[in-house]
């Protein structure tokens, strides 16, 4: 791969062999810098430690979706908008009740968002605020469609997804645990969701991109979204690290082990990163919140033995955890079952999604790399009863 | 954009600035070459023009998939297994069932590619043997789904999808029309399903490529890829085509026409492409194809149209028809609604698709590119109660 224009950055960013197209720009965005400093995130040019620290979800989704950040006027409204837009349709109801209780909760989004687009698709114009309707209507109901499958199928009970009035953090845990959420957990997830909200051209991201780029409409590009983030290389590792943390009953039989496994060369899935270089920025924002949430013996358990891996890891590799790290310790304390973990990222990312999907649009271009062949040059044709 | 290591072809392929990533390799295939020479397609070595004119479809598909053409015993076991494969379990055809007449026929496969997926899911350790099941069975349910939908979503009539023992080009069109379809009809509609199969990193399989590079499941990779396919930069292409045939009622009316929007710098649907740069090495294949089913004055006169644009376009821009043009012709002549085209092309192309997913997880990459900024650098964060 062409080294030529490599996106560099002060801190020595070098393309990971690990990643197709590493540092190769597939196109513009004014939706977020990663990494230019080897550990800073910005959302459309402000600090993430300053969004996390101050707003609230909603807030961050409209500074996304709707480009800037509202006033207390408008963000009122937006949030008003959004608990009008939780409600399902009865036929996406009727094909949640298809699918069984085995699904994978990812899959289920994936055809939820499919569905919604069957029954109110995009107008064939694409117009911009066309899109921002959806997007904001995806944001809104995907934790009904998830949570209303999750009960259903485990219960048989169809639960009513618009019975509270919280904004989405709040709503996504009453639904799940049908009662209302504390204002610390509430908080948290607050946090959570706008640290994953967005991530430039991530894999998922890209993924939508390249959707747009054919001219096809928003929930194409959701869809194909959610099926990339679903990887266990993308948004499936914050489930793989609270299996990792599970595996120890203490912090010195954690070190122990992971310590042998370094020396197998196994990779530990929540840390590292292919964009930062020196440390994700979302990661101490993120701990806090799990430090917070730890009140109990088993939760104060469950921390230690992260920030114990966490020190294994930076002495023996110099490697830092990323965002899924401590979200798993979070989202765990706060009682979501793990295979919930990676649907909660999606609510929180529909948000750069849709971003990148208008944006997309707006440059008018397809998306259509080349490959290097490897394979037989010019065989010749045998007809069938030739072949042996 | 680096034009370092741009993949350069004889004939002098250039980047072109409405593709993304043009000419820039995003990773290795032995599946297909498209335009080494300007005019050429191979599938795994093997001419496009051979694999037209002497094979049937399943073959193909199974050159694809199972990585080499079957002799004559292997075939017919294939498509005796395909045959088994076509039936839908009873929680998809409820799922389709809510899908309204409304919807767009490609959303529908795209919703029943989904759902199939959470009935039967992909084994976890995304075994290269089970993917290729499952390829198969996307490859033998898909005309199912899709016409179990449409004529339930019509009339609300329940088909049997597997009434008849016809290969897939025979049971699409068996199903669409109630009747088995004549040998010239399931004839063309094998040569296009061919010809519809692969073409290396094209939006809709780089999608796939992109999902499965994250650890993803086949179905995630497939739902993508059709949500892709569906925009009119890409396989949404062969609808537009015919609505520009349709247009005219003489090619005298139609030459004059075109000349006209060319002059207006509007863009013919259906000509030129982004790799190929003499002709594309389908177009006279299908073209024969398309004139052979012009057997009555309205299909001679649709047929002769389509012709004269292309001597239009020809002398004009020295541009060539791709696919699509002629595909569209086919498809008309053979009964097919206009908004089924782009679906048939889904039918092939998974082929397609399901080699490239199993190749990109041997490759073991994720897929992320990185992006120019163009957006305001570090913003003051202004609290919400100080904002105007």
């Amino acid at each position: 791969m062409s080294t030529g224009d490599i996106h560099t950055s002060p801190s020595g960013f070098k393309p990971k062999k690990s990643v197709a197209l590493s540092g190769t720009p597939a196109g513009e965005t004014a939706v977020c810098t990663v990494g230019q400093s080897g550990n800073d995130l910005h959302y459309r040019g402000y600090d993430i430690a300053d969004l996390a620290e101050h707003c609230e979800f909603s807030e961050v989704a409209h500074l996304l979706i709707h480009s800037r950040l509202p006033n207390a006027r408008e963000l009122a409204a937006y949030k008003k908008r959004l608990l009008g837009l939780r409600t399902l349709p009865a036929e996406l109801k009727q094909a949640l009740e298809q699918l069984p209780a085995h699904s994978h909760p990812m899959d289920v989004l994936r055809t939820g968002v499919s569905v919604l687009g069957c029954l109110r698709p995009e107008a064939e114009d694409h117009n911009p605020d066309g899109a921002r309707d959806i997007g904001d209507a995806l944001l809104a109901s995907q934790p009904s469609m998830l949570l209303y499958w999750h009960h259903f199928a485990r219960t048989g009970k169809r639960i009513a997804v618009d019975a509270d009035s919280e904004p989405l953090a709040g709503h996504f845990l009453h639904l799940l645990h049908g009662r209302p959420a504390s204002s610390e957990w509430i908080h948290a997830m607050q946090v959570s969701l706008i640290l994953y909200a967005e991530h430039e051209f991530n894999a998922s991201t890209f993924t939508a991109r390249v959707i747009a780029g054919t001219g096809s409409d928003l929930y194409s590009c959701v869809t194909g979204a959610i099926g990339a983030l679903k990887g266990p290389k993308h948004g499936g590792a914050n489930e793989v690290a609270l299996e990792i943390q599970q595996r120890y009953s203490s912090p010195a039989e954690a070190d122990l082990d992971i310590r042998r496994r370094i020396d197998d060369r196994e990779v530990i899935i929540g840390f590292g990163h292919p964009v930062y270089t020196i440390s994700d920025p979302r990661s101490n924002i993120i701990k806090e919140q799990a430090r917070a949430l730890a009140v109990d013996g088993e939760g104060r358990r469950l921390f230690a033995i992260a920030e114990k891996i966490e020190d294994t890891m930076h002495q023996t590799k110099r490697m830092f955890p990323n965002l899924d790290w401590y979200s798993a310790v979070a989202y765990h304390l706060m009682g979501i079952p793990v295979d919930l973990f990676t649907p909660l990222f999606v609510m929180a990312r529909t948000a750069g999604w849709c971003a990148h999907v208008i944006e997309q649009r707006e440059s008018g271009k397809i998306i259509r790399p080349s490959a290097v062949y490897t394979g037989p040059q010019n065989l010749k044709f045998v007809p069938i009863e030739a072949r042996e």
